[in-house]
């Protein structure tokens, strides 16, 4: 038996799972929030308690102090030697990594030269990597990336048509994101329905405030959704997802946008929130929706358009796929959005009838009947476990 | 029997054709290029045979004087009177229009109110239009639009999802081009088939230099692959199509590109010719690509993914289709482009046998086996005959 943690460091936050493993049990679960700001909140779940306090803590050196000494002061572990093993979320990897790999100053650099592609998520990352190390230097750290599951892809699937060098001397190519979530849901819907995960070939449904879609085939990354950077694929929550590149230089010759305003605008203002008008929330959304506010009826109608199109595009780009998973907040809980995408491709001979899919949250379940052509699951995501899994994989392989 | 004429006007050329109708009959056709400019060349076929004179040609009015004496010339016409009828090509009405209109003032403010979506295009056309109208006053004039057959895109698939105000106050929204040319593959192909154009439930495909594929459902434009301007969907001759926006802010704050600047790389630079690095042609690139050259072999295997992902998610889209529709340079004569797009349409159940298409060009034909669950077809676009028709529709009715 050995502790071993999954991390998430944001650049004011700092996401965590404590698990036994190889059993995989979660022993807890927190996050601290606003590290760096007055009234930063720690909170934790042990045994199904929850605890919380408010206090300022400066830096994310000071929040993993905080947090080993919670989980020392609520018996998670006896001692920091307990832990054995911590896996680092890591964002972008950019073509160095297509798995998981021990932590190392090589590592590290590489990271750093990444840190264009990814400027928030790459150096908070890091930060969170470097306040663990500090304070549990025999403990054994992997870096796990949101890119890696999408190396896989083929050139033609993720060169842009733009001039060449822009790839060659800038790195500007489709890298994705979700890596991690899209391939548990691979390897678990393999194990669900015991299969070779070679054998997988299925479109994955990360459909959370972001979102991103992924042909899977031949249990690898063949297409994902989100590009160069995870403003692109689908619309989401605040994103706007694919739009004629000309609407950016037109908007800016219009308005004299910075090239920032721009992209806070595509980021932070469009999608389901730049549409409706009144959230970013697909519930809330769907409430104005069933209430008749006609924004709110089209912020849904395009959300399902695009997403039919783009998991029909994949269909035929994998030549065919036996299986659609959704995940995330809103694959994993909205249940009437599942049923307006599933009613979008009954040419594929999906079949999800209401008995299966009415109220269903949050849980693992087979949506499709018998029937469906490719069968359709809801499989919640499980980011922590798979971060969890690689970094006692590394502790295993280096004992 | 009446002569109409159609008319293309570009900022320094002026292509037309001469027809008998309503017998269909092309009298005569051909083009003035580098007007305004030194050694003007002006071209016409007759009857098989061919001339051409270059001289300086001023200004669009100087161009139809020449034009005019031309045809009298070559006996196509005996006097001005005799053109009843001309059918302008304009490419953007915005949301005026779903069809062809007959010239007025009303109309030419509409279209001048438009130009700031397409800023060469529109005022060309306009020019071509005065000068039409001033040589020949009582001839009946109509206008058609690019944008026009487009109009029946529902609006989940015609809005972006950027803050809905883009669209309300700034108009930009998905527009779609070419319309003029898919519409005629939509109505050439119910007339082969022998069936309403109410029935049509197609994807036509216009690959030229510039691009784009159609979702027609009922016989109308469900979705299309051009938007806002002419660079987006898949990829073309030199421009990109879709890409990651992102993109687009990252090469201005990268290399301090103007939002010109980026346009024209998108624009001129992009696409086949920025991939291979060596032609915007599809035949340079074959070529290059036979010969094992990687950059050009690249260039295909991307072209065809981006078309078979499109073809793919409309197909999805509109819940099934079909039949398969081939047109533009590339599509009516590059037969090996199309069975590799059709290689990968085989999910679909798309059967083309190498001996309907190997060799095929530039004529009308059923490319798929009988067993073939979508048709496909080669269909040679005639947006001329397009315009003729409705140019002669307004001749009759208003007669």
């Amino acid at each position: 038996m050995s502790i071993v943690m999954s991390v998430n460091a944001g650049s004011s936050s700092l996401k965590f799972q404590v698990f036994k493993m190889p059993e995989e049990e979660v022993l807890a679960q927190g996050n601290v929030e606003r590290i760096g700001l007055k009234d930063s909140i720690f909170g934790m779940k042990v045994n199904g308690e929850k605890f919380e306090t408010v206090q300022d803590i400066e830096d994310h050196a000071q929040a993993v102090e905080h947090l080993i000494n919670a989980l020392i002061e609520h018996k998670v572990v006896n001692s920091l030697d307990d832990i054995k093993a911590i896996g680092h979320r890591m964002v972008h990897a950019g073509e160095y990594y297509a798995k998981s790999v021990p932590a190392s100053q090589d590592v590290v650099d590489k990271m750093e030269e990444c840190s264009e592609l990814a400027p928030l998520h790459n150096p908070a990352g890091l930060t969170g990597y470097f306040s663990f190390k500090k304070a549990l230097p025999n403990c054994s750290h992997t870096f796990v990336f949101d890119t890696a599951f999408h190396q896989s892809m083929p050139e033609e699937n993720y060169i842009y048509p733009i001039p060449y060098e822009y790839y060659t001397k800038d790195k500007i190519r489709r890298y994705g994101m979700h890596g991690t979530s899209h391939m548990y849901l691979t390897y678990r819907l393999a194990e669900i329905l015991n299969k070779p995960v070679e054998e997988m070939n299925i479109i994955t449904c990360h459909l959370g405030n972001g979102a991103s879609i992924t042909a899977v085939k031949n249990g690898k990354s063949f297409k994902t959704s989100m590009g160069f950077t995870p403003l692109s694929g689908i619309m989401m929550g605040t994103r706007s997802g694919d739009i004629d590149p000309a609407i950016v230089i037109y908007l800016q010759k219009k308005y004299g946008y910075t090239p920032d305003e721009v992209d806070n605008i595509l980021n932070k203002k469009s999608g389901m929130l730049g549409i409706s008008g009144i959230s970013s929330d697909g519930r809330d959304v769907e409430k104005a929706a069933d209430e008749g506010n006609e924004r709110a009826i089209l912020t849904q109608k395009m959300y399902v358009s695009r997403i039919v199109e783009t998991v029909s595009g994949y269909y035929g780009l994998m030549g065919g796929a036996d299986a659609i998973v959704f995940a995330g907040g809103i694959g994993e809980n909205d249940w009437k959005m599942r049923k307006k995408i599933c009613d979008g491709l009954k040419v594929f001979g999906v079949d999800v009838p209401v008995e299966l899919n009415e109220g269903i949250r949050g849980k693992e379940a087979k949506l499709s009947s018998d029937a469906s052509k490719m069968q359709v699951w809801l499989i919640p995501t499980n980011e922590e476990l798979m971060i969890a899994r690689d970094a006692y994989k590394d502790l295993v392989n280096n004992a």
